[in-house]
């Protein structure tokens, strides 16, 4: 049951900020993919929550905490001299 | 589907708090467009969260979730001596 | 519609921890604000999550988070000698 | 309205984790108390509160987030050598 | 009402993984306990949560929050060389 | 009650991301086993939370939380020179 890839390229680096949030949405579809694998439920489930103010906005929530951890692991595209 | 720009200028740095909280919402608009490209749900939608104490509440939280990812690639925008 | 400001003086440092908490407070409802810019509607969504049990509790998460931002900014006000 | 102390003592430091634990209640308390001043209504609130499952998970989730700032503030207790 | 200890054994550390996570889940539930003294209630709010979805998945967000910060305490029990 | 193993291999070290993930699904469901330990009951919930869409978002919230802990405690799998 758990044989679909969950993290694309098997890696958190990425080359921009734009290309984490990507991923991060992408880490946060699989996770729904792999608890209702199948596919045309999901799409009446994407009818649902795309219609749903709630859910549209828990979604940002689990997308932002996704990020995070991305966006740590790509220490934050080192644009600042951290140190 | 998803060939809008996730994040502005593709960067997480701006120049001050007040900016970076300007980015944390827009991150977090960006994603709800995302999940629903649709213009004219989303004013509808809007509409429904505007008037609802609960989902006003969920935004918030979102946002700061958004918010301590970039106020940490910031280095909190460093005025404190922090190393 | 943004043109409010989001970060009061532009700036997470605080003097103490009790202004930490202060400024995470203002942050989350300055969101609300920005959300529902009418006051007469946030007056009555308050009078809704005043008397909400679910509501008070998830308007502390909110706090919490935006806190955890703000007491890291400021380096916990360093009263450890955390390095 | 926000003359009440939103940080007991003013500080996060606390001499060891269960007066952390201790503090982490407070500060969630606190926020409620702001947002709802009302005693009374405070006390029908618990009651709400106390029996109904999903809050009391809900209540869970936000006194474990402030209690992760906490702890940070406090180098989780200094007992091993982090660093 | 405060009286029970909040933290077993007063301390974040544990000297494992499996340790650390059961203190997790220890904690979460002090809370509730904290929160609903009552212990005749607490097992009618469990036979609640044990059948609802939505709580059991709600308990595991809280459990997840509280196994970060005793992970980190715990140097993520320091099997890498993380400087 | 809580004497089956929460952490798989006592241990959150991962060769790969992918496992990382894996790892942080399965902390998720082990703490669902932990509070409803029936099987039977666990089979029933999990045809409820499959076809819920906000079930979906909170899973994926939950497994977003245990994955930013285990990505941190593998160091992000140290692909960049972080420091």
């Amino acid at each position: 049951m758990d044989t679909i890839a969950l993290v694309p390229n098997n890696s958190l680096i990425t080359e921009t900020p734009e290309e984490g949030r990507q991923l991060a949405v992408k880490l946060a579809r699989l996770i729904v993919k792999l608890t209702q694998p199948d596919e045309e439920k999901r799409k009446q489930l994407r009818e649902v929550y795309g219609n749903d103010a709630m859910m549209l906005i828990a979604i940002g929530q689990t997308v932002a905490t996704e990020f995070a951890t991305i966006a740590a692991a790509n220490n934050y595209w080192k644009e600042l001299g951290n140190e």
